[in-house]
């Protein structure tokens, strides 16, 4: 249980290592954090498309915290015990211009609101097909920068932040390399659901509070963030296997984005919906895999679309 | 049942739209293909180091075929229903210098044997410590391509050919675009386990037969390889979840061979196992995923090492 909750009007957006902490513990503490969504607030069940194009993007990924743990430093690495969830039951998924990774071919904006049963959790219908599998996780979870002033929160980094790690979920254990003294711990950016890879640049954003307990480990020497995770991952989704299309070739990011592609335009025939809607259900639970990364000089990536979703 | 069983000896090196087809069949044939293993039998449960440094390379990964599939023109695809494998017991897993995604770390050949119950297909042992899961599949399964001339099989193309995809398995539905007249298919190099990636370069190579039925689908327009899989992808493996490391930046081919390299760390110290011993047990059972293709200007790749292996 946790020993304290951080409100989510404690929140930063970016990191910055001269932020004054919300909190000092002790290694072991468990903390509840309350988490606002990806847009801080600006989109809402009551929202439309003139939101998301009116999004004010300095407010965008506000993360909660930051939390100084005791005899944190350099060298040393936080290790995170992911516990409970309690979602909120809305969620936003949107295609903002500019930003996915078929960037260019999906150049108008579009959003869909989710609601979702955020005490059964049972999978989220999209439209009229596609029924969603939820897996709450917070896809902004990281430490400070040993470098001074402000860096933007979307990029992650070695100490963490935007990693939207699908599998950052309930029971996974993080580990973060330190940086500077007490680390600065925040979290934000808490998704229902994504898929390996967020393709349209977007999940099912959506607030909720996370509790995590955060110890110490000295002297780790880590390079990048790792994790352990409880037991299976994909369960949730599995269940009927997948459909897979791929993409080849001497670059991993043109065959990503050709898998990508063609996934959409497979989703999208069956289905009828229209290219940006099957783009960000694809988003939202469909995994980017690499199938062989060794065959030179071609590489093959698969999107892997599980099946039950449509099914 | 099978019609037809075309032997190992009716293989070829390479892909050559002017080979005679060994078979002609009508679409709808069910076929068993006896698969030499990658090394083209050079490689034995006798072989030592000194037969991987003797390995002729213009003998490497034979394929057994090609089948003439009545009917089939450039725009159709081949649609193979992948069925049952005949596992020989027999393997090998080799860091082949030169070869694989850590090459310029590994630069010493090695090579383990493998024995695996052809008929229970229990988790293999390794060495004292490790015991991977079998999931047989083909690497190689593709058509011939349209250009005149021998083309290596060492890179997948459009039409297929090494791919190297784990969960081309039973049960696994294929389709590949047709370039030349009656497709040309053939299929070898099969495995009896690999992760995605097949980070060493190779998987635990192992002769076997694979029986598989051949479908005509006219007028496709397929761009590339498409699959579906009958039912969850993972599950001989992830019981207990996953270690994972990862690796993160602007250039995925560099986050992946990060990611890598922290895992084969990793297990090298938790097992005290040699470095390339590492190497090549991740290269069987490890996954390498896209967790995030959208965070300018960093994206993030993790290696999913699946904890039974160890435990």
């Amino acid at each position: 249980m946790p020993t304290h909750t951080i409100h989510g009007d404690c929140h930063h957006v970016g990191w910055d290592n001269a932020l004054p902490p919300v909190l000092t513990v002790a290694p072991g503490a468990t903390i509840e954090f309350e988490c606002l969504d990806a847009s801080g607030g600006q989109l809402t069940a009551a929202s439309t498309l003139a939101d998301l194009a009116a999004l004010d993007f300095a407010r965008i990924n506000p993360t909660t915290g930051p939390v100084f743990i005791d005899g944190a430093q350099p060298g040393d690495a936080i290790k995170i015990t992911i516990g409970a969830f309690a979602p909120s039951g809305f969620g936003w998924t949107a295609n903002i211009p500019g930003f996915g990774l078929l960037a260019d071919q999906f150049v108008e904006p579009a959003l869909h609101l989710w609601t979702y049963d955020k005490v059964a959790m049972t999978p989220a219908a999209y439209s009229p097909v596609g029924r969603v599998p939820l897996k709450p996780f917070a896809g902004t979870i990281g430490l400070a920068l040993a470098e001074p002033g402000v860096h933007s929160v979307v990029p992650p980094r070695r100490v963490g932040g935007n990693l939207d790690i699908r599998d950052l979920a309930a029971g996974t254990v993080l580990y973060l390399p330190v940086e500077v003294a007490g680390g600065l711990f925040s979290v934000g950016d808490t998704h229902a659901a994504q898929g390996d890879g967020e393709i349209c640049g977007t999940a099912i954003e959506s607030p909720m509070s996370v509790t995590l307990t955060l110890d110490l480990v000295k002297d780790a020497r880590l390079e990048t963030p790792r994790y352990t995770t409880p037991g299976p991952v994909t369960r949730h989704l599995d269940a009927k296997g997948y459909e897979v299309t791929t993409g080849l070739g001497p670059d991993l990011m043109t065959a990503a984005r050709g898998a990508v592609a063609r996934m959409v335009d497979l989703i999208a025939a069956r289905t009828g919906m229209a290219p940006v809607e099957a783009y960000m259900l694809c988003s939202v639970c469909g995994d980017l895999r690499i199938s062989e990364i060794v065959d030179l000089p071609n590489w093959v990536v698969g999107f892997y679309f599980p099946r039950l979703v449509l099914e």
